[in-house]
């Protein structure tokens, strides 16, 4: 096979994976899912799976990843509110739906004792949202709709923390009502 | 054995188990922590145990409420900034202390699954340090220190909320410099 071809085929056998993956968790959960599990809905071989993964985290990063890469862009309507706003809904919905929430639990935890884990999180969801979320409010303090001597960094941070907080704090719950009022705090003492 | 005695030697045992729980996690970690570990190490029987105590993690999460108990009043100098930074820079140490950092992300982790867990620590943990901390804060909105429109309950969620952010977010760090910060930029839109 030439070596575009095979190419071809391999980026189909991955997103079969992926697909696979991403299915089998929702139904038998994180903790139960296995490797050989996904190989087997994804017609693939072990083997396959063991060359281009180190393990079953790693998997479900990637088919993460690939469900919400899409979701994940920082629009620029001119108005910070609104795209903060935006994106912030999109963030809750991902994390509360029954597709990607508990997916997106289960590799926070696994994170927390696998240092691998966190850095591929880190790598591939962290470090590209964060730079649209940065350069987005870069220019929003360039724009005098933000005060021009805050740590974008920490101004991200600080906007998706009552997400997260809600996210992991025993016996509270997300809603995408208290999205608002969380940002309207947030959003009155950065404004420039 | 009079009520009363038997009443203070229970204690004494209670003590002696909390104190093993809590000393014997931090040197086999969180996941390695036995039921039985903790009886040998308290010289109890293992059936005490299991008759005051439904699992593990209840009895981990009864020897941290007893190890930082006194930590989590919240004082009222008059100054709400003041205030609020010691009590934050309090919580920021008992997280990241070697003693009680990693036992509160096991209980945390163990809580996202099990909700037993997650119900003793909403009642043992966050139910009274949360009606602390709005009292607290509503004694600044009536003195015209913070608005008096905004709920206390989310406020306090927003000042806590970056604490929790950089103990679960995969490669950030909690750390002390960072606190005032936060506190800082959070403090701006909700003040009077």
């Amino acid at each position: 096979m030439p070596q575009q071809n095979r190419s071809r085929q391999n980026e189909k056998v991955r997103i079969a994976i992926l697909d696979a993956a991403f299915s089998l968790v929702r139904e038998v959960g994180y903790d139960k899912l296995t490797i050989e599990g996904i190989a087997k809905r994804a017609g693939a071989g072990k083997q396959t799976l063991y060359r281009w993964w180190s393990s079953k985290a790693l998997i479900l990063l990637e088919a993460l990843v690939e469900h919400v890469k899409d979701e994940l862009v920082f629009a620029d309507t001119g108005n910070i509110r609104d795209d903060l706003l935006a994106q912030m809904l999109r963030v809750e919905k991902l994390l509360t739906s029954k597709d990607t929430g508990c997916l997106f639990i289960g590799l926070l935890v696994e994170a927390q004792f696998n240092q691998d884990v966190a850095n591929a999180m880190n790598v591939q969801i962290y470090q590209p949202t964060y730079r649209a979320a940065t350069e987005r409010l870069a220019i929003a303090q360039r724009h005098g709709e933000l005060q021009p001597g805050l740590d974008p960094v920490m101004m991200v941070e600080l906007l998706y923390a009552p997400i997260y907080y809600r996210l992991i704090v025993p016996c509270t719950k997300l809603t995408a009502a208290d999205i608002p009022k969380f940002l309207d705090m947030i959003l009155a003492g950065i404004r420039l």
